[in-house]
C-alpha cells in the first residue's frame, strides 16, 4: 500500500473505531450529542500521529487505539465546551452548528463533561485488561496534558487575553497550552506505546513541541489567508474576537518565514529518527502545507 | 479517642489534605475558582463514607485518601456545572455565591472541567507510586461511576425531566444515577482498597444502594420542613424549579416512612459485617439524623 493510501485506511480505521467505542462507553441519553459533535471532526490529526508514531517504532497501532480514541474525545470535549456561548461563542465549527446550537447549551456542557470522562473510561479499560506500566504511562501523559497545567490552562490564558494587547511570551504560552499539549501528549503516547528509547523520547517531543506551535501559527495564517469553505468557520474570526494571533503580533512575512523554519525543524529531526516506517513524516509534511 | 472526635478529627484531615493535593496538582490560573468550590463544601460525606469504609475493613484511610480527595473534587465539579444558568441557575450553594457568580461562567465551566481532570491525575498518580491492582479497580469505579452511566446520566435524566411529571421508576432512576451512584463507589472504593472479600463488596453496595437513595429522599423533605440557614439554600428550590421529587410524588408521610425504613435496612445491613471498627455505623447513624 503506498503512504497516501495507508493515510487514508488509517483515517478510515480511526472514525470506525471512535463510533465503535462511543457505543460501547456512551449512555444512551449522551450518545447523540457526543456522536454528533464527534463526527463533526476532521482531520483526526492528534490520533493519526499518535498511532503512526507507535508504528513508526514498530510498535502496533492496535496497542495504541484506545488512546488515539480518547484523545479525540477530549479534544472534541475541548471544542464543544470552548464554543459555549460563556466562552468562544461560536455558532459555526467546521461548518456545521456546533453542539449547544444543534442541542441545547445544557446538553453541551455535560455531553463535554461525558467525553472528558469516556476517555479516562476507554484508557482505563485497557489498562485493566493490560496491566503493564507503559499504558498507565500513556494515561498519564494524556491526564496532565489535558488538565490546568495543560490544555484548560491554555484556554484559561486564552480567555484572560481576550482583548488585551498580549506579549510575545504571553502568546507562546497560550500556544503551548492550548493546542500544544495536547499535541505533543499525542506523539509522546504513540512513542511511549511503540517503546521508544529515553533518547527518542527526548528528539520526539521536540518534535512535537514545535509541531504544535507550528500547527497554531499556520491556524492563524488560515484564518486570513484560508479558503472560507474549506476551514467550515468565517474567516478572521480571530479579528472578531479581538485575539491576539501570531500574525497580528508579528504580521503576516514574518508569521510565514516562522512558520516554514519551525516546520523544517520538524521534518528534519522527524528524519534523523531514523525510522523504518516512513508514514508518520510523509503524513506531517503533507499537513504542513495544509490549505485548511 | 471516642466516635465523635474520630469524625471530627478526620474530617479535619480531609480538608487539609483537600487543600495540599489541590496546591500540588492545580495549575495557577484555575487555582482560585476551584479553591473557592472545594472550601464551600459541606459535609465531605463523600470522602468520609469512603475511608471509614477503608478502615472498617482494616485497610489504612491514608491508602484511600487520594481516591477520597478525588471524589470530593468530582463531586464538586458536578455541583459547580449543575448550578450554572444554563443548567439548574444557581447563584447560591451551601449559603455562598455559585462559582459562576463569585467568578463568571467561562471560569466555572473551565473549573468543573479542571476539577475533573485533577481528580484523575491525582489517582493515576497514586497508582504510579503504586503500581497495584485494588488502586486500579478503585479508579476505574469511579471513573464509571462518574460518567454517562452514573452521574452524568443522572444530570441528563434531570434535566430532561424538568417541568415534566414523572414516573416512580424514572424519579428512582434520576436518584439512582445522580447521586446514588457517587455514594456507591465512595463506599465501595473504600471496601476495595482496604481489602473487602467479594460477600462483603456485595452486602457494601446493597449498604450504599440504599443509603444514596435515601440520602436523596432526606434532601427532599429537607428542602421544604429544613432549617434554611442550616441548609445554606432557599426552601423549596425544587418546588421553584419546577421538579418532581420523592415527596411531590409520594407525599411527605409516605417519604418519611419509607426513608425510615431505608436507613434501618441500612443500619441492619452494617451490623450484619461484624466490623472491628464501628465509626462508619456511628457516622451513617449520624448522619441519617440530619437536619441539614
Amino acid at each position: 500500500m503506498n503512504t497516501l493510501d495507508r493515510q487514508k485506511d488509517m483515517l478510515n480505521i480511526i472514525n470506525d473505531e471512535i463510533l465503535t467505542y462511543l457505543r460501547k462507553y456512551a449512555g444512551k441519553e449522551m450518545y447523540k450529542p457526543m456522536e454528533y459533535s464527534l463526527k463533526a471532526g476532521g482531520k483526526r490529526f492528534r490520533p493519526m500521529i499518535m498511532l503512526l508514531m507507535c508504528e513508526a517504532l514498530s510498535g502496533k497501532y492496535e496497542d495504541a487505539m484506545p488512546f488515539a480514541v480518547a484523545m479525540e474525545c477530549i479534544h472534541t470535549y475541548s471544542l464543544i465546551h470552548d464554543d459555549l456561548p460563556s466562552m468562544d461563542n461560536d455558532d459555526l465549527r467546521r461548518g456545521m452548528p456546533t453542539c449547544h446550537i444543534k442541542f441545547n447549551e445544557a446538553t453541551a456542557v455535560l455531553a463535554g463533561d461525558g467525553l472528558l470522562n469516556i476517555a479516562f473510561e476507554i484508557m482505563l479499560d485497557k489498562l485493566k485488561n493490560n496491566f503493564e506500566k507503559r499504558y498507565l504511562d500513556a494515561i498519564y501523559c494524556i491526564a496532565i496534558a489535558s488538565g490546568t497545567n495543560g490544555m484548560i490552562k491554555g484556554q484559561a490564558l486564552d480567555i484572560d487575553a481576550e482583548g488585551k494587547n498580549i506579549s510575545e511570551d504571553e502568546l507562546f504560552d497560550i500556544y503551548e497550552n492550548k493546542t500544544g499539549k495536547l499535541i505533543l501528549a499525542s506523539i509522546k503516547c504513540g512513542a511511549i506505546i511503540g517503546g521508544a528509547s529515553i533518547e527518542q523520547l527526548k528528539i520526539i517531543e521536540d518534535i512535537a513541541y514545535k509541531l504544535g506551535i507550528a500547527f497554531q501559527i499556520q491556524d492563524d495564517i488560515l484564518d486570513i489567508e484560508g479558503n472560507q469553505q474549506e476551514i467550515g468557520k468565517p474567516l478572521n474570526s480571530d479579528l472578531k474576537n479581538n485575539k491576539s494571533t501570531y500574525v497580528s503580533i508579528y504580521g503576516m512575512e514574518k508569521s510565514k518565514n516562522d512558520y516554514k523554519e519551525l516546520s523544517s525543524k520538524v521534518l528534519e529531526n522527524l528524519r534523523n529518527l531514523h525510522l523504518d516506517n516512513k508514514d508518520i513524516y510523509h503524513y506531517i509534511k503533507k499537513l504542513i502545507n495544509r490549505t485548511n
